[in-house]
């Protein structure tokens, strides 16, 4: 059975804009306009049309598996790109420490981003119980953290008490009537408390306010999603698969099916993302690993700037990996390269645009695009396609689909 | 109301091989090309992108009635086609004459491949009954023959006896706990009891062994299908049809949905089919139907053969049947030209990739294409169509469709 490498470039799709050209035509890429010469390209809508993606439900219909039916809300998936090992009926939300005055109002709602001492902080908080709920709390990066709930009898349908801006802290009500969601918004409330009790209490903050910093006095959460175990990727598609993201996120949605999440010093998810170092361990994991996943920020970042040179500077750092990388691929390894949706630089937002992608490998259908970029790949043999049409086309041509009927 | 005429070349689509050339590509088809030229075109996945289509389901989704609703499996399709009447309940299956030693050994899976003799052997068992079930059992070509248990209370939830290689004749179980599937499967196993009991004694055996031929003395069944009359073609499109086609398969799908399937002889589903006898009865078919379905199969053949010149060939041949046939159409005629699946030389199996479709007549959108082949028809005017698709477009041009809404 043949290998298979799936290159996300986030956000890559785009719009004419500089120039009348989008960052795709304006980049130079050789290396990438090969493996669209000598390979077959279309356009892909990773939900479909007009429905803007986002990184999460996208890259789950990449994967195979219809948002409609595996997304579990951000909250679990943030949790499992941090390392939390989730268990099925856990309550996931994403979190802020965040800086209130006594009648909580919200002052700051990143705590002026403390990123020192919120280890630690969070430490104060987690493994607590509230009514036989126990609490887990883990710092991610900067004032961000993911909380879970964990306990019999809880739902995720319940408002959240992060009011995603100015103003007072909210109260979480249940969404529905059932028991299971009054009791999840009244722990969720009593945890809100609870971390400012501690909190407001704990030394790292009373240094941080002598210091002149603002104190990070509580916890606001939202987005909260139920954890489930789902079918793992080797079991729905045959074959095993690796990530290598820089991004908690990615690496969650990753986790979440069941991919091996191989962790790659300096894969930061920005434009200095040290993009050697994740060739490598594409190479290492295909050591192990049928199918990999390699995700690549930048060209998100560069579109929710509006830098376009950014985005077509990044572009070129792509190109220069993928040069780099495909002499040293496995032989007969297919390469997919696409994004996850567009962002284009004109709008600084995710948008329903298409974008551009491309299987190059053996006994794909070459066309006669030579460029890989929006325009040029819209007469492509794949035609436009939906994400989650992605997967089983490239099991078919890894050999591992199966005829339907006979 | 016009009149359409539907070509479905079986296994089509390609990928570049030779010279980097799809055969489609490669062939000289100057009256094919001519009606691309004049017509619409684009690509057809006749199932849905990455599914690799049977030529059932495929056959289904072009005629309008959507597999995952109306596949009954192979086995009442083929019964169909060597032109067994089937009624509702009726359980199906494709069955072999093989060769077993008396421990139930499987020796040949296919009796020598028996022609001769088998029409008569299979008569010694046809009709007969097990625990009120009625066996029907009709002998096709070769080794093949067809299966039908008719009676009360049957299920096709079950296993199938024929191990499909070496080994042991299986025994057929209950897929599900219903008494139906028990019951249905407890009467196979005593119809291939039944079948060496009679088959082993047989005269024609006893003088195929005498002539050191393997002896045909079991039926191997397999894949059991449940028969339910579907609503016919006519009151679901609107308008008549009918088959001409030489394969069993292809007359067994018509036959389901309610075409009249016209037998015409020399149409043997090969290279070496009467492509003129065909034609002809067309022709004669438009006389009383609106529709008509041709099928040829020799392009299959030959990407099964990984025979490229063969399936150039075949093209050409097809080719100037339809430069003899053109002209000869009712006026008016809609020409639509397209395959069931790719069945490319390369991979000598059936492929998920999409198949080059043209509809040629009044009133299409003439677009640019000016070649009938893969990458050509990529940027085709009906860009890329689900076989379920077909039927809608083919009635709105013939003047069959209704507005939705007003």
């Amino acid at each position: 059975m043949a290998q298979a490498l799936l290159i996300v470039c986030d956000g890559l799709g785009d719009l004419p804009s500089k120039n009348g050209k989008t960052p795709l035509q304006a980049a130079k890429k050789p290396n990438i306009d090969r493996l669209a010469k000598k390979g077959a390209t279309g356009l892909l809508y990773t939900i479909s049309p007009g429905i803007i993606p986002g990184s999460d439900t996208s890259h789950l219909a990449l994967f195979g598996y219809e948002p409609e039916k595996f997304y579990p809300g951000r909250g679990p998936l943030e949790a499992l790109g941090i390392g939390i090992e989730l268990r099925d009926g856990d309550i996931a939300f994403r979190s802020n420490f965040a800086t209130v005055d006594k009648d909580m109002n919200i002052i700051d709602r990143r705590a002026g981003r403390i990123e020192e001492g919120a280890d630690e902080l969070a430490k104060l908080i987690d493994g607590k119980e509230i009514d036989t709920v126990k609490i887990i709390l883990k710092h991610s990066t900067q004032h961000r953290c993911a909380l879970i709930l964990r306990g019999d009898g809880l739902s995720a349908n319940i408002t959240d008490v992060d009011p995603h801006g100015a103003g007072k802290v909210l109260k979480s009500e249940p969404i529905d009537s059932t028991p299971e969601a009054r009791k999840t918004s009244k722990v969720l409330n009593d945890f809100t408390k609870l971390s400012y009790d501690i909190l407001s209490k704990a030394e790292i903050n009373t240094r941080r306010e002598r210091e002149g910093k603002l104190p990070a006095n509580i916890i606001l959460s939202r987005g909260a999603g139920a954890y489930r175990r789902i079918q793992p990727f080797k079991e729905r598609h045959g074959f095993s698969a690796a990530c290598i993201a820089g991004g908690a996120l990615y690496k969650g949605v990753a986790k979440y099916v069941g991919m091996d999440v191989i962790e790659v010093k300096g894969a930061i998810g920005t434009f200095n993302t040290d993009l050697s170092a994740k060739a490598k361990a594409v190479l290492e994991a295909f050591k192990t690993h049928e199918f990999v996943f390699l995700h690549i920020k930048g060209t998100d970042n560069a579109g929710h700037d509006g830098d376009f040179d950014g985005k077509v500077a990044m572009i070129e750092k792509i190109d220069a990996m993928i040069g780099d990388l495909t002499p040293k691929l496995p032989e007969g390894t297919y390469i997919i390269l696409t994004g996850d949706h567009s962002t284009p630089i004109s709008l600084k937002r995710h948008s329903s645009d298409p974008t551009p992608i491309l299987i190059y490998g053996k006994n794909v259908r070459v066309d006669d695009v030579e460029k890989f970029d929006e325009i040029s790949c819209a007469r492509g043999s794949l035609g436009h396609l939906r994400g989650i049409e992605l997967m089983p086309i490239i099991k078919d041509k890894m050999g591992h689909a199966h005829v339907y009927g006979s």
